[in-house]
């Protein structure tokens, strides 16, 4: 199937640049693309790429210099987006119905148009919405409440008491409302404090492959809304994550602590146990907040600290042995100096 | 149910401040509590919400000003979590006896009392001890030995020839026994060590969610009794954890490495192969411990040092940028007096 | 069984130093290694364990002073590594055909001398090559192509479309190909993008327990021919990683990155997106490379920079109260030094 870049731009709302009969099959990147395929360009950190790019039409912010045929939009990624899904689609789902070798409980209760694999497991008076999609080896603990439109993709564990909001992803392997790691420590043996809050994935939110969502112990563990969790991150007992927030792979939040709505972590940075940071923080890559922060602000470091000031220490650091050399030559002349001087007030005291 | 602070009390030895007849329902936090629930006081950093909470009644350490009972305790995080058992119990297993359609091998040896849901496997000459409870997708590997009293959640995987001792816990999506990362690297090919020494997790260890515990290659990977392993950490082939460690979730600890019983790492902490750490260590968060530890320390940093000398260097770091601005007016102001002496110097000399 | 030395020197052409007929059941490490096995020597760094280690035999680069026998080769860890696999073999994998338990699309394709458990699904249009063996629990997704001789451990899931060479191995728990972490953000919301490439994992890689190839967006994640990711090693969309690469437990690399061939990430290190790293590169545990890199470099820090002048800088931040002290300390000095000169210069002016 093939689509004109009138028809697309038409999607997005986009001005045409160029010949607007340009016949797309697909979508790529601009290294990737070949004719035939539609590319984006929407940072322009990028911009030279355009010229060798082969791709047949650009989605770009701005006129290009370039013989490809262009729809311009005030945001191209987004608009590019809409494009990709309007040829592409989603992921299928290639199975109908309930499978007679999954294990749903009696006492559970399952919504309209809801297709569940075999092997897939939905305990006792536990809800599946409308809709919803559970692959193999997905487990649905006891009284778990899955909203509708939910997609739970294969050996997905989502424990006990789990409530889940709508349109809700859970990618394979990840784990939600398993206990915390909550040890009461007494003359030397760590003691299980039983997980009896829960943990609340509000409406949109994404969870990533192999991540960790631990139950609360006393007190809930919540996603807000919207908010899309990487690959491997690890999430603690009781902690809250605001609405629209980001949250790149592999990244650790302990227990109790907050992140305001809006903010964004990057892959690998970490919040340790009891923080709160405010909304629209931004946390670069690999650093460590171990401290309350208001929001509004970029961190980085380990530990992390104000983005600009801590690119300056960063900048320093590496000419560390340049500034000890200066350090020690300084205090070499400043010895000189010293001598310099003293007999200078020598000759002075003897004239 | 309800309980008396009466009773509550009497379970965990405690002095009642106020009304002894107070009733409980259940247990929270203090921030998150409400009427008729039990919280506690165990960090005096936390002490000003006491004010503000609703807590029914609060376990502490000292008696506190508030209208709201106490039970006053030496170890009050231990005895809240006495209480939570107590009103709360631990996780009920919704399932009853062998799943027709879980799948046991014929030369598995399974115990009294067993609970095994659909879809587990126990390989060829695995043996399950009493009491133990293993759920849906849960994979035991062949001559695998389970202790007693365990419990194996949805999708946990046990390899080859593991041996578990007795009240082990292993969660979710957890990985135990796999080869290691082992390859001899001959004429630019990587080519896999056969992984022949086995995994032994001892008495009432916990091995967190998607947590990797990889297979020794020679010699054995050993979890000691008591430890508690975080979601998602990673144990090297080979390494050996003494007795009552806590690591965090994200801990990763490379092959062929030593820690000393009662030790703790922070989230996201590591050791380098080969790195031997004494017991009683505490490496803080985010802390890379490459070389020989003795014991009874804290270190932090990248590398990791000394604790406390270590937070005067972080805190140097973040005032790099004015310490780099003090030497260079230093450096000015020697160049000055440089000026001002030679002149001295000639005006003494010509005088 | 026991095999001599000597039958096990003529293995690795090695040459023989002792007994020739040296009784051999199995193989050990030099420090666990008990009469009647094997070790090997590879680093002179662990040389003083030769004379303690009770190992009937070991491999060596070159003659050692022990009563040990010996087999002396070039390569001793590669040489070790092939007598282990002489005496010990591979992992058997103890089932047989196809489980009337699996679950397989009629439209896959299976080859020949295929093993698959039960409770393993191979959906519609997959095609698995002969000799693979894929334990229970495994998810192949629609149109999925795994060549020959591939083993795919319990609950490791393979997506939509991904395509593996042959002799590749898939740990437990292990994502492959499921959605990367792509999102348009729009006033305020967070869009998915849909995944329309693919993963290729070439010949003779190996994917750790618990880790994440994340699936392209528009363009493939790939995993060159003979590369090892080890557990929990998370990589994200439109990654490519060369040839031969060895990628530690927990390594991070984000998005349209680039790793060249036998280049090598010690635990915990990260790759930020969009980085181009050349060829032969060697990263630091727990580093992080945040700028393009040209290739046959060590490089150590956060962020990682030239592994020898990281070194220095590493030494120096240890120090950096001692050097605080001595600018301070030359501060005073040299403000001691303009009174003296000062009161010099009066002095002369008067005179």
């Amino acid at each position: 199937m093939t689509y004109t870049i009138e028809e697309l731009a038409q999607i997005v709302n986009g001005e045409i640049v160029g010949d607007p009969t340009t016949s797309i099959e697909s979508a790529s990147t601009l290294e990737a693309a070949v004719p035939g395929q539609i590319a984006f360009l929407a940072n322009r950190k990028y911009r030279k790429t355009v010229a060798t790019s082969k791709a047949s039409a650009i989605v770009t912010r701005e006129p290009l210099e370039t013989e490809a045929a262009q729809i311009v939009v005030p945001d191209p990624y987004f608009a590019f987006r809409e494009i990709v899904v309007h040829i592409h689609g989603h992921r299928d789902h290639l199975f109908e119905g309930i499978s007679p070798a999954a294990h749903i409980a009696p006492t559970a209760q399952i919504g309209q148009n809801v297709r569940i694999a075999h092997g897939a497991t939905v305990s006792e008076e536990a809800s599946i919405g409308d809709d919803c999609v559970l692959y193999s080896g997905v487990f649905v603990g006891p009284r778990a409440r899955i909203g509708s439109g939910c997609i739970l993709y294969p050996n997905a564990v989502v424990f006990d008491t789990v409530e889940v909001g709508d349109r809700v992803v859970i990618q394979c392997n990840a784990s939600v409302g398993h206990d915390g790691f909550g040890f009461a420590t007494h003359q030397g043996s760590h003691h299980k404090i039983p997980h009896i809050a829960k943990v609340i994935l509000q409406d949109e939110v994404e969870i990533g492959a192999n991540a960790c969502i631990e139950s609360g112990a006393f007190d809930d563990t919540i996603i807000g809304a919207g908010s899309k969790i990487g690959d491997s991150v690890v999430i603690g007992h009781g902690t809250k994550i605001g609405k629209g927030c980001l949250l790149v792979p592999q990244v650790g939040i302990a227990g109790s602590a907050e992140l305001g709505d809006y903010s964004q972590m990057g892959g690998q940075a970490g919040i340790t146990g009891h923080t709160k940071v405010g909304p629209h923080t931004v946390i670069a890559a690999k650093s460590l907040v171990n401290h309350n922060l208001p929001g509004k602000q970029g961190v980085l470091g380990f530990p992390a600290f104000d983005m600009a000031q801590a690119r300056k220490s960063v900048a320093i650091y590496k000419n560390l042995p340049k500034q000890r050399e200066k350090l020690m030559a300084l205090d070499r002349k400043v010895k000189e100096l010293e001598e310099t001087i003293a007999a200078l007030k020598q000759a002075t005291e003897a004239s």
